[in-house]
């Protein structure tokens, strides 16, 4: 008979977001004309910038004509997307970054939990806490034990920024900006925990699913733009959170050439290889019309429509934030990222301040605790919300 | 220093179809003015149906307004695309599957090197040899040695069936039609296999990809047709060879509720529950756009527009069956399948045919080799290619 991978058994057995939606389900069971404010999952709610609309028109009619048909693509994504990446989220910022260092995936929780898939099991891997569960959810079903995973507190201390580790890890997950804090790691912050990565050969996996938000001036977009990352750190973007592409699905991986790993027997191989190679077999590659819509991000009116979108999404964050902290509870983030992370008032736990929240107003956030310990006693807010969602929060909040 | 996974230097570092798109650049460096005859990869050459490139722009256009747009979808894939096949695939052919026992992936190849993942360390598994790489490459990926993995020869003495094993297996691969032999297994071979995976407890993933190439009345297009087969099997199929989705990447796998795995104390566990646990960590659903255009595909235009790219795909495939028929080679398959398996002449290697038809002739296949040891001494051709290429072939090869 089959055996299965015990590791699922070991880890919680509900995602995060399942459970809030069957809690929400409960509730317009017994309460079918209330209003549900969905600010729990980060999902965008404004339509795909025109110029996607258009590329994708435009590419779908190509696949319509056998002289433009394209079947498969090469699974490390076509080149004009990878060239407009590398120019424009990279060389325009001064990051040495080459397109064939990029690859294009079909989002970044499955790139991020693929990654995985490169490394052996005698890795120390530090997770901070709390932050977006797939890393550690990954992490666990690929068979890693908790003595092999570190979480990494990150506390109102340090503004939820991670501290330099007191101890050597082989594998770092960073995310910033924060997944759920919203808060982001300045300049000096993430070049001192680049240093710690050079200096104990730790390998860097840095999240940037939120960099368009980034506000302001000393937080880098990019853990390239601290000199010396290129080394130490493979970086996943997205496209879902910047043009839409929540439904689409498109992102990129960055493995620069000369990142290396150590096999059992105490060789260096490149990190670039591995990547490749586990592409190759275990993926078919991005669909080509959404490789062009993403392609359409970087053009002239791509670029205005994304940045229109962007700062809709930072006004209704700065409302969510500025909603709560009249509350009086302290509030967090909101500034360089579309999440607003919110103290717990009077006591209560996470879990108690969302079912309070839900039950009360019909306001959905995520508990601070589904993405770790340290969580615990905050509630997340996305500001992907609508703003007539967000005029409604404000007044059931005042009321 | 990060670890890598030693299993990645353990496999052969390049995978099959690289190595030929390689060998076919340096043939047009020397001589660019060979015409190429593209058989070796088995991707689709005709457009998209027309009912699927009008559902994609009716769904691209839905994503451009606010009220219809459509972010995150289930990770398990939409209903209406789950209700349409469970009832078009297999409850119109009398296959007791329901909707929420089908998966929306984005390609087979993804969902298949994707399920190892509910593995533990301790099965027992066959493949079959020769086969479509994906399987070993990925099994080796996650860890398997390779004492844990029973290649089990298909040979032209069974038309290249599998016959049933002879020693108790955990977990067993079946490919039918197959890729690469391009032969299928009829009722009675495979009512035989699914009696002793019952038998023995053996979990079965049956890769139908190529179900819709199935001409002869006494093959089972899925494996749901033997009765008892969904207490023992999942099936994983494709839009890429039925709709020429190889572009747009979208997939099903079937999980039916109740078939079981074990776990290291012995409990039994639901398969379904893991496969949904795995997808909701590790995927974030196909692109609602391609999700709409896999549910044209059973439409009545889609349907009839599906049938003839398939009619058109197997009369190239029986032309080039008949085009190395003529040369006195022994051909096999490409009857119920889009694939054509020749006999390499005259002592060759597979690598030598191949070789020896580029470089003569410009013609690319794929060395049977690459699909197993047993493979070695046959070459496949895509039933694929373009009808003028297929003209130019007779033509070469009867010069």
């Amino acid at each position: 008979m089959a055996f299965a991978n015990q590791s699922f058994l070991d880890i919680p057995e509900t995602y995060l977001f399942s459970m809030i939606s069957r809690r929400v389900d409960e509730v317009l069971r017994r309460r079918p004309d209330l209003r549900i404010l969905r600010m729990g999952i980060g999902d965008v709610t404004r339509p795909l910038p025109p110029a996607c609309v258009a590329a994708l028109h435009k590419a779908t009619d190509e696949m319509a004509d056998a002289a433009t048909f394209r079947g498969y693509g090469p699974e490390q994504g076509y080149l004009f997307l990878r060239e407009a990446a590398a120019r424009e989220e990279y060389q325009a910022r001064g990051c040495d970054i080459a397109p064939d260092e990029i690859f294009v995936g079909d989002g970044s929780k499955n790139d991020i939990a693929a990654f995985v898939d490169l490394f052996g099991q005698h890795n120390r891997i530090g997770i901070p806490d709390p932050v977006y569960p797939v890393y550690l959810d990954s992490v666990r079903i690929a068979g890693f034990s908790p003595l092999q995973v570190l979480l990494l507190p990150c506390t109102a201390d340090t503004d939820f920024a991670l501290p330099v580790p007191d101890t050597r890890l082989d594998i770092l997950y960073l995310c910033s900006p924060n997944n759920p804090t919203g808060t982001a790691m300045n300049r000096d912050r993430l070049a001192r925990l680049v240093a710690y990565a050079r200096e104990h050969g730790t390998l860097v996996l840095f999240d940037a699913a939120y960099e368009a938000y980034v506000q302001s001036p000393d937080v880098p977009r990019s853990i390239y733009e601290i000199p010396g990352a290129r080394d130490v750190a493979v970086e996943f973007r997205s496209y879902s959170k910047t043009a839409g592409f929540t439904g689409l699905r498109c992102s990129l991986s960055v493995v620069p050439r000369g990142l290396l790993a150590r096999t059992r027997v105490g060789h260096d191989v490149d990190l670039h290889r591995l990547w490749l190679r586990r592409q190759t077999t275990k993926f078919n590659g991005c669909p080509y019309i959404v490789q062009r819509a993403a392609e359409a991000v970087y053009t002239p009116e791509g670029k205005a429509q994304v940045a229109a979108l962007i700062d809709g999404y930072r006004e209704t964050t700065a409302r969510i934030r500025a909603a709560f902290a009249s509350l009086g509870n302290p509030v967090y983030g909101g500034v360089d990222a579309p999440y607003v992370w919110v103290r717990v008032p009077g006591g209560m736990t996470s879990q108690e301040y969302f079912d309070h929240l839900l039950e009360r107003y019909g306001i959905v956030g995520t508990p601070g605790s589904g993405f770790g310990a340290c969580g615990e006693g905050y509630i997340r807010f996305s500001g992907f919300s609508r703003p007539a969602d967000v005029t409604h929060l404000e007044e059931v909040l005042r009321s």
